[in-house]
């Protein structure tokens, strides 16, 4: 029997997903690919205490239907949370997501019509171009470290902006004060709105946090933001992942938007989720467990930079990143397709992921992603190991 | 400063979610709008010992991402739930989904192209409608009961016909075994899937279930069920909404094509509010709660049927529903204009759905939805009627 096609984007997904799921069944293998956390880092019986009490205390929160924008007890805290300096924040600026990816889903849903432009921060997250590839945008890449970028004319004319200021995924990079000024200027200019993505802020091992873009674009003046800047932010990486609570902070007329179609993309998000969230903010639990988390994460960072100077470093350049999850490395050889690499480190027992995922057009083939986070040091030592044996199992390995 | 516009579907929203949150701050107002539970129901105990044990003895399940496709031990509990008769399911056969709305926007995503055919069992369920609008579909309307209803012609050239089977949104309506018979053996005959959305299988108030399409699409061949049947189930109705868990049942290659859009919709669906679940249906919780449920809506429907008899016989005709959550009531009078009807009940302090937001058209002006399973016997009295005098109060209530 013939089933009816599915809808034409379908046939453009990538398969790296299944080589990855693939990949979970080879014994003893060194998985760098993902952006997972430690379990070790979750505070496991203080989460099940507050959803215990969750429930408990609080029932017509925990258990009926939140309203589409979320409730109102976490969108205050968290209004409170990301207001300073000239930023005042009120829940009109706050819609609750089922975590980072449905805002950026939402973001796509009531943007893109099919061909409108993004410019977006190059290399991109994958899972910003999985959220918006059902709706055929064009892609205008955006290198803001590059002496030739020019905000205002990467910006005019597309739908929005999206960066990931803090410690990027793929790369890592931290765009520094100059350039956060240059793209909330050039938003202020263009009109466009400008996406801060913003899951790995709180994952910085070496200096203070810089100022966010949300912040650099507040006007000071009286009422609620009102400016360009759209702020996405999660608790996946700061709390734990199994809540799917997300949020964006962004000016009133594009919350009621968002939540327009976030009313028919899941309707609301989990009371009980919710609660918990903002029991662990209350509470203080969130910020209280951020310094082992950051000190876990930056050990394991300078073990596999320490691995990479000792195995690798005659393939690959990469640069120190201040934080996040991953260090980001290019070949030397031109010649090495990390496409192609990928099942070969497979069979040497270690993942990565290849930098073309993460490019609109598949062209990158010389980049590789590799996740620090979720091993211990030794783990990494011998992952940075194979990953050599890999690269010189193949034609081109110098 | 102009902002980029929004997509094109964004100029066709209804506003009747504007119109129910205002509605929210009228005092004593008796609302027969929504589709909401009594809280009474939910097992407030038992739900926050689950959350606790949840998270303290599964961390890893509770805590983490979870696999895109939901829990295993989710998966299994619902395979096995649904399985019966010739109907063998697998592991394979379901997808978690963030409750049951997010199963009809991931079902639109995977096989609408603007422009694409739905057969839609007309009156047509509000959420449906919102979940597909931004893809821009054509609805070709059916009336299973209807004499003249070919469901071959209705399904031909469509990419799925969506029927709700059990006490439709909004008639209530339960279909019979043979429609549902001829429904089946149209989707075999024509390729084309069908849709049996089922969130009300359980609230049934005057007989045993039939049933369902899915049951009755099964081959009794060996394998994991192929079948045409998409099946769409919820906690919201059973358990209790805050969870938003539901799940689609449906042939592999349909939950491979749903998993790939969800990536890109939240990546995956709460952990601890999965276990939760999963730990209710292994315990029998939720077989346990659904008798009182039953028995407390069954009290209220005949005691709103009753109120109308008294008070709104001379303007309304409806049918009894043998279950769900409402009353479909259509004017005797064609002149009056239920669209016009919801200012004027909510200015007598009763609010209803007008007809129109089920109609893909909007055209329906002639009939209501009224919920029953929110408020106490005494309160249904009332707002019959609140609503005979806001009848009487219209330009034609006779």
């Amino acid at each position: 029997m013939t089933r009816p096609a599915f809808a034409s984007w379908m046939s453009g997904t990538n398969d790296i997903t299944k080589t990855f799921l693939s990949a979970g069944r080879i014994p003893d293998l060194v998985n760098m690919a993902g952006g997972l956390p430690d379990p070790s880092v979750w505070p496991v019986e203080e989460l099940a205490e507050l959803s215990r009490r969750a429930v408990l205390d609080h029932p017509g929160d925990a258990l009926a239907y939140s309203p589409i924008d979320g409730l109102p007890r976490l969108r205050d805290a968290l209004a409170a949370r990301f207001s300073m300096g000239g930023l005042a924040l009120t829940r009109d600026n706050v819609l609750v997501t089922t975590a980072g990816m449905q805002g950026l889903d939402l973001l796509g849903k009531v943007l893109l019509d099919a061909g409108d432009t993004i410019a977006a921060q190059s290399p991109t997250y994958l899972g910003a171009l999985d959220a918006w590839r059902p709706r055929a945008p064009v892609y205008r890449p955006m290198t803001p470290g590059a002496n030739d970028f020019d905000p205002e004319a990467a910006f005019a004319g597309a739908k929005f902006a999206y960066t990931v200021p803090n410690f990027s995924n793929p790369t890592g990079r931290l765009v520094p004060l100059a350039e956060r000024e240059r793209l909330v200027a050039a938003a202020h200019a263009t009109g466009t709105w400008l996406v801060e993505d913003d899951p790995y802020g709180a994952l910085s091992y070496d200096a203070p946090p810089l100022p966010r873009l949300l912040t650099l674009s507040a006007s000071g003046g009286p009422g609620p933001y009102g400016g360009p800047v759209i702020y996405m932010g999660t608790t996946s990486k700061e709390l734990a992942p199994g809540f799917r609570i997300g949020w964006v902070i962004a000016a009133p007329e594009m919350i009621a938007a968002l939540t327009a179609a976030k009313q028919g993309s899941d309707m609301c998000t989990s009371g009980l989720c919710q609660l918990v969230v903002a029991m662990a903010i209350e509470s203080g639990l969130m910020d209280r467990i951020v310094p082992d988390i950051q000190a876990l994460y930056r050990a394991r960072r300078d073990a596999l930079l320490a691995a990479m100077d000792a195995h690798l470093a005659e393939h690959l350049v990469w640069q120190r990143p201040e934080g996040g999850m991953f260090v980001w490395a290019t070949a030397r050889d031109p010649r090495l397709d990390t496409d192609a690499l990928l099942p070969v480190a497979l069979d040497h027992g270690v993942c990565i992921t290849p930098g073309s995922v993460f490019d609109p057009r598949h062209e990158d083939r010389r980049s590789i992603r590799i996740n620090f986070t979720l091993n211990p040091p030794d783990r990494l030592a011998e992952g940075a190991r194979r990953l050599a044996a890999a690269i010189r199992a193949m034609p081109f390995g110098t």
